[in-house]
C-alpha cells in the first residue's frame, strides 16, 4: 500500500510539473490583426537620420505597446533609400493607440522632412496559422 | 535508505522533466540572416488555387526546416492577386536547402503558370535586433 502511495504521489506530482512548463499557447489573434506593408522612399541625404530615428521607434513600439505584435524595418539591398516595414497590430485599436504613443509622435515629426514618397498597404495574411506556426517554432 | 533512494528517483525525475521541457533561447542569428520580399502577381483565374498551394508550402518550410524562420505570405486589400512573401532564411545554406525541399519544388512546379509576374527583392534587416525582441516578446 505504501509503494503504491508513494507511486502515486510520484505521478501526481510529474503531473503537476509537466502542467506548470508546459509551453502557454501563443496569442495570436486570428481575426482583428491589421497587417501592413509600408513603402517609404528617403531622401538620400537623410538616410542615416532617418535609419536611427526607425530603428528607435521600432524598437520602443515593440517593447512599450502590448498590441503591437511586429514593427519590422527593411531597406531594399539595391537600393537602400527604400524602405519597407512590415507592421503587425493586434486589432484596429492597438494601432490607434500606436498613433496616439510618444514614440511614434517622435518619429512622425522628426522624419517628415526625409520622406519622399509614402504609401501604406494594407494587407490579409494569407494564412494567419503560418504566424503561429513561425512563433510557436520560435519558442522552442 | 529506502526512503531516500526513492526520493533522490524523485528528485532526479523532476530535474529530468524540467530540463526537456525549459524553453530553449530564442536563436535569431544577427548575421548571414537572408530577407527577402517577393512580388509576385497571379492570374486571377488561379487566384484560389495559387493561394492554397502556397499555403501549404509555406506552412511545410515552417514546420519541417530548421533554418526557415519566416516565410509569411499576403495578399493586398486593395487587389488580392498581389502577393507578397516576407522569407527569412537562418543562412544562404538554409535557402538553398529549402529550393531542393520537396515542398518547394512541389510549390514551384504546379504554380509556374499561375504566376504573372515575379520579383525577388532582397533586403536588409535595418535592425535585426528588432526581430529578437519581437521573438522575445512573442515568448512571455
Amino acid at each position: 500500500m505504501k509503494a503504491t502511495q508513494s507511486s502515486l504521489f510520484v505521478f501526481l506530482f510529474v503531473l503537476l510539473v509537466l502542467a506548470a512548463c508546459r509551453t502557454a499557447p501563443v496569442s495570436v489573434p486570428k481575426s482583428g490583426m491589421m497587417v501592413r506593408l509600408s513603402e517609404i522612399e528617403i531622401y538620400p541625404d537623410s538616410l542615416a537620420a532617418y535609419n536611427a530615428i526607425l530603428k528607435e521607434e521600432a524598437a520602443a513600439s515593440v517593447r512599450l505597446e502590448p498590441g503591437v505584435i511586429s514593427i519590422f524595418p527593411m531597406d531594399q539591398q539595391k537600393d537602400s533609400t527604400q524602405i519597407r516595414i512590415l507592421e503587425i497590430y493586434a486589432s484596429k485599436e492597438a494601432y490607434q493607440s500606436h498613433l496616439k504613443s510618444p514614440h511614434f509622435q517622435k518619429y512622425k515629426t522628426t522624419t517628415l522632412s526625409m520622406v519622399k514618397s509614402l504609401q501604406l498597404i494594407d494587407m490579409n495574411a494569407i494564412d494567419p496559422e503560418v504566424m503561429t506556426e513561425i512563433f510557436r517554432k520560435l519558442k522552442k
